[in-house]
């Protein structure tokens, strides 16, 4: 029996993204089913050689493919600040409407937390941010710029179709889960308009979803329960800076950036999403092979549970969270490379 | 020699707020100079007994005092959800123009911190909140409201005035303090009109401060250092938003809601200053003595150095860091009042 190859588009980008990417490939090729890769060069470097950041023409050849791996890009060195995050990361999540910002925030046996006195079993938390509104619009200006009377907006764009859509993906994500509890993080004691939008659908969405526990906590409150009580927590859905802030906390809560992954997905399937690791191109520590590959193999697994391969997927986290528990009986620092291969022979050996 | 009384306007508010201002006033009566003190009963229970939040002639009363003290507001019970916010604190901050937020977040010894390893010496930061501007500006609307085809809005609005004046008081908190450095907290990578207006502000305003250290950290990895590396920071200056959530989570981090006090600060004085504890009202704990009243006591000792009784502040924190400790060594489980009475104790006993 011959199954169709999976298209697969990768993105190293730069610093530490191009290595943790090829441990990313390295895991994803001992998975077994094979994937027709074509890599693509973009970020920084490509930058500061052309002037280019995502050519029309590649954003059209990407949206070809099955589904994207990223690394990560940026070097302040090459690049003004921002570009890059905005004309190539949110460009993609706005082009591919990724309306779904998937972001684990579980805290694995083994795994040293920031946090005194929290048992990881505490720590199982999904945030499903929304990635394509709110403050992301990218709407605002500036005017009487450099004078003393500068008024500079920003504004925050949120609809009824963009609100609902991620609100109902995130019931069916905690109907599915063991908890059923799902809670909107959002700050609608101030943000009235767009709040009251939130808590509407929210409220609405709930009564198809009786078995769904629901609650609401102000985002400020809930940096607090992230520290003192994160088994409060099942799943999250929340706007897309609030789902930006908290997942970053979630991050350092569940061992460090070195450990989260995330999927910008488009559930009806209609782009490719592109899967990456939360954390950044590390300019500081690139080429030292220091990185943490974890979060991007952990994004791989989440790639291959998108592209209909959850066997595959569970066994890539079975693999990561048996290299995590002997990291806790001291298999000492090891290179970028090493954490790769490890996981990858674990994966090979169907462990 | 007789010197000036000072007025004081104080706000008990609503359930545990009435609590910890009982004792706030205790310790304030302990320090010594005498204060003209003048209840005023707004919140939650107003509003149900009324429909009044704040009649525009308290307003123009409370402008006549020397500085405010609150305790906490609101009941879901008893008031729609957001409208004391909005209508109470907010009002009053941007009435008076209360441009700085002023958030220690300070690990006093003796106190858990939910951080594993982290010494209390770490955590030592003063927060710097714009007041006054960007999304708490409360513009915005909703158009199709109920439709599937809703829009709702919010803006963020950012001025040289409202930035400058924040950065240049934050510059000269950092300038005073001993390790002198100062960082800027935005989102200058998403939010690039308000960014950049933040961001060259702080630029300009820094040549002025040469001995000031300076950095940037975007407010999702701020979280990050908030709980693996606190020592990071030592006066922080941020965004309305921004600096409402990372002083809940600094809260947390330095032992939790029940020890964050803040004043709300006009520093040119041309109108009074309001100090009021961090955490709400909390209505499930209202009335059995359970809630801590240090918080209110330590905003009291902010009150002190901001009408010019530098001296007398220093006392009651004294007071507190002296209870902090002895809570360590087993004071056990107080009620509000009985803490209000060791700490007033301890202040009159000229500790
Ligand atoms: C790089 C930046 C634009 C991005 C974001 O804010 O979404 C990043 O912080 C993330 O969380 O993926
Ligand atoms: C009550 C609310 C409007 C307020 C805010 O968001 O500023 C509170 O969270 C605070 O931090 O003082």
């Amino acid at each position: 029996m011959e199954s169709r190859s999976i298209r697969l588009a990768v993105i190293p980008g730069d610093g530490i993204g191009t290595e943790v990417v090829t441990e990313g490939l390295k895991v994803l090729e001992a998975v077994g089913p094979k994937f027709d890769i074509t890599h693509y060069d973009l970020g920084a470097d490509r930058y500061a050689r052309t002037g280019e950041v995502l050519p029309d023409s590649v954003l059209a050849e990407l949206r070809g493919f099955d589904a994207i791996l990223l690394g990560a890009v940026g070097d302040p060195r090459k690049v003004p600040p921002g570009l890059l995050e905005r004309d190539l990361l949110l460009r993609v999540r706005f082009e591919f409407d990724h309306y779904v910002n998937l972001r684990p925030v579980k805290l694995l046996p083994g795994v040293k937390t920031p946090l005194a006195d929290t048992p990881a079993e505490n720590v199982d938390i999904v945030v499903v941010r929304e990635g394509t509104e709110s403050l992301y619009a990218g709407t605002g200006g500036t005017m009487r710029k450099g004078t003393p009377y500068e008024v500079a907006t920003q504004e925050s764009i949120n609809t009824a179709y963009g609100v609902e859509r991620v609100v109902r993906y995130a019931f069916a994500k905690a109907q599915a889960r063991p908890r059923k509890k799902l809670t909107l993080v959002h700050k609608t004691n101030v943000l009235t308009f767009a709040g009251d939008l939130w808590q509407r659908t929210f409220d609405r969405v709930a009564e198809e979803y009786p078995e769904v526990t629901t609650d609401y906590v102000h985002i400020d409150a809930a940096t607090i329960f992230f520290v003192n009580q994160p088994e409060r927590f099942d799943v999250i859905v929340t706007d897309n800076l609030f789902g930006d802030i908290i997942t970053d906390l979630g991050a350092a809560v569940a061992g460090g950036i070195g450990l989260a992954a995330s999927g910008n997905i488009n559930p009806e399937r209609t782009t490719p999403s592109m899967f990456e690791p939360v954390h950044g191109s590390a300019p500081d520590i690139a080429g030292q092979s220091k990185a943490d590959p974890t979060a991007t193999i952990l994004s791989v697994a989440m790639l291959l549970d998108h592209v209909g391969l959850g066997e595959q997927a569970a066994h890539v986290e079975q693999a990561v969270a048996a290299d995590l528990v002997e990291r806790l009986g001291g298999a000492g620092d090891r290179t970028t490379r090493q954490i790769g291969d490890d996981i990858a022979a674990r994966v090979a050996g169907g462990a």
